[in-house]
């Protein structure tokens, strides 16, 4: 079995076998197959496509690259959520405390922000002290304590994914949905969950722009999920303009302390009412709840006792030294040297953001990464005062930029304006098209039924 | 212009600017594009094409990768013909005389035998003495002396193939036909012709299986030869079944040297055939003749007068004293130990040969690479007395198996014997279609004409 020959066969559109897959991947791994092959392959696999059947295989082989999981000795459900990323996307804060306060572990693995998208690694390190760098004893004792853990990937976890996904990342292969829903699913499994709730984005701020291309990706997902025995459903959200009232580190964290804490205004709406259906689509899985509606109410809850925010408080507590002063007094957050206001230049309704665009502001702002190899500035980013659908007048502030301004050269803040200034459209008339917070379940065939704004289909 | 980009514009299907190429040619030729980048790029290439416009940009960068011979010092036309490689295709050494006995000037750079085909060098090297590996100054001095020189590719011709095939060759990436056109045209209009005649090949011991996919990559090479302002013409021929009667190194330089010597019998009849119509395109394209038709006169011409045989032995005593007994005394090549027949097991016509089975059959006796770093036995082979439509009687032999044996545990023999086996049909009616030699003709469309048994079909 010469890897060539494996890399031909995927190239002229055949199955792969198990057998064939894991000596790629485990070659890979071990160092005896090079990149140069390995990135052939995948260029294949991109453009060939996989069969349901190889993308389970490949995710198993992936997540029995590395260590997995023992939470055998933690009564009750495991359950996480893992969303595709987007902009100003922070539920997993918010969904994560709720969830745990109602009695469930969420042994919840993230990673770091790259591009528009921002990741959960990077919000929590801008809680003063927060440590998402825990050993696995640590993690399991933080769980056992209080029923959720924040942590980074681990170099035992699935360590076939982390060399491929840093190949792909130089060979234009990251965007194969066969590829992404592997290396996804094998670090998800590797936590020794019970179920798994798929927040797959969709719009001009998502990854998959084309709800189809998401619907597909959210299918290849919960097969191979349901495949290796778990309980998973995934919601298909919208990504059309940014989730929430910010965008950067400090900012979202702060938002989402806002909500734990019931001082939440009409711009958090669609986070709130996302973080709900999230933790009621876990709840569901896992049993804790008969029905969807039921897992709503569960949240709401858990969110309006402040049962919520005590959780979070028990998070920072015990992750590390966190500054739970900050729950109490967001201001302690860190917070920039400057803010500027972007006004408004003409009379009329926001009819579109550019969502992608308004991500990548925040990031020339200093608050993502373009390369790995960035620094974050946590406390720069963007306040939105205005979304789809509001009137604006001439002169009104869009959005807050909070910036920090390095040397005097530094031009991060006129490069921040002037994506800014094509990333909005306003018109005269008020858009009559309202895109639903949730367009479609994938894999909920229960008892889901829609509720309120939010449309649900079940498949 | 990170590769990246360049990477995902391919993988997308969009078409590369000059730049572009140049850019990712170059910088992987210079060593800044790593071999993992460039190996997604060529398996990006392969299954989304090229256009015309990029492969002959591919094929211009890559020939400017390296030096290009300049033979204007050289008085009247410069032309050469290439072959896709096939089993038995020995007819560069009967053209190359035939030509260059005429007065044309035949710079003809070469490659070793890979796989199931020959190489022409390695062909040439069975000849006891005779050097492929001339200076520059001494492949201008044979030139000019003789008319032509048989040499390989230097190190100074097109370093950004030699690069690329390695790397093709361990990534699958062989069988694109925008890489194989550039490849090759790349390398021998470095050769500073004004004329070339393509021979591809098409049949089970071909390349291209497939007609269609023969003609598809004839018409790459002819127009890109034609857009850098050279006469090309290509034929497409059949390999269906070996060419001629022989396949081995030494053996096949026997039967040129029969045919040169007017000594060859009815089963070297199509290499006869096939070498005199390719020196015709050779002439005509050149305006050395003004016909095809005028060019068959005068290669039958070099052949019958022995001024073809006179013009090998010359090219013989110029490349590196090699010793021209063998042309008169053929019995002087390389033999090998042992002789065994390979014998029919029934009476009836043999309608098939499985032509890269037996090309395989050579190459297990040691005549062939499996791999570059394996060394070439040449004196072994196979000499052929029964082709497609022959009747044959059970217990006649279709074939002298020349082989030697290295030590007790070699099982060359049997696996040659082996391959055999299967590589012949027999059926008891004698077979209808007969396929031509010459397929069709692509970029001869000026005063091209059919003639004999030779079917050529103007483009």
């Amino acid at each position: 079995m010469r890897p060539v020959d494996l890399i031909r066969k995927k190239r002229d559109g055949a199955e792969h076998t198990r057998e064939e897959i894991a000596a790629l991947v485990n070659g890979y791994t071990a160092g005896s197959i090079p990149d140069y092959q390995m990135s052939a392959w995948l260029m294949a696999v991109l453009l060939k496509g996989m069969s349901r059947t190889e993308i389970a295989l490949l995710t198993e082989i992936m997540l029995n690259s590395g260590a997995t999981m023992d939470l055998s000795s933690i009564p009750g459900k495991k359950v996480d959520k893992h969303s595709t990323g987007g902009v100003g996307d922070k539920t997993s804060f918010i969904l994560a405390a709720i969830v745990a306060a109602a009695g469930l572990t969420v042994p919840m693995i993230s990673g770091r922000g790259l591009g528009h998208t921002g990741g959960t690694l990077d919000k929590l390190e801008s809680i003063p002290g927060f440590n998402v760098n825990l050993t696995t004893d640590n993690f399991m004792s933080v769980l056992k304590s209080c029923g959720c853990a924040l942590i980074g990937q681990t170099a035992e976890i699935a360590p076939a994914d982390k060399k491929l996904y840093a190949l792909r990342d130089v060979t234009g292969t990251v965007e194969s949905p066969a590829l992404i829903c592997a290396s996804i699913m094998s670090k998800k499994l590797a936590e020794g969950i019970d179920a798994l709730v798929l927040d797959v984005k969709t719009g001009s701020g998502a990854f998959m722009k084309k709800k189809e291309d998401a619907v597909h990706l959210a299918e290849l997902m919960v097969e191979t999920g349901q495949q290796m025995g778990k309980r998973v459903a995934a919601l298909i959200t919208d990504m059309d303009q940014p989730l929430g009232r910010t965008v950067g580190n400090s900012l979202e964290i702060l938002e989402c302390i806002e909500i734990m804490r019931g001082e939440d205004g009409p711009l958090s709406k669609d986070l709130r009412e996302l973080s709900v259906e999230l933790s009621a689509w876990m709840f569901f899985l896992t049993d804790k709840c008969d029905s969807v509606d039921a897992g709503r109410n569960l949240a709401e809850e858990m969110l309006t006792s402040g049962k919520a925010l005590d959780k979070f408080k028990q998070i920072l507590r015990l992750q590390g030294g966190g500054d739970i002063s900050v729950v109490d007094k967001p201001s302690r957050l860190p917070h920039a040297a400057h803010t500027t206001e972007f006004k408004s230049s003409s009379d009329g309704f926001i009819t579109a953001m550019q969502c992608e665009q308004i991500g990548i502001a925040s990031l020339v702002l200093g608050g993502g990464r373009s390369k790995k190899e960035d620094t974050i500035d946590h406390a720069v980013g963007l306040i939105l005062h205005k979304k789809v659908g509001d009137a604006v007048k001439n002169g009104e502030s869009l959005c807050t930029i909070h910036y920090n301004a390095v040397s005097d050269s530094d031009n991060r803040l006129s490069q921040a304006l002037e994506i800014l200034e094509s990333s909005y459209t306003i018109a005269v008339d008020r858009p009559a098209i309202n895109r639903p917070l949730v367009h479609q379940v994938v894999g909920g065939a229960l008892r889901a039924r829609g509720a309120g704004e939010i449309s649900i289909a079940s498949l």
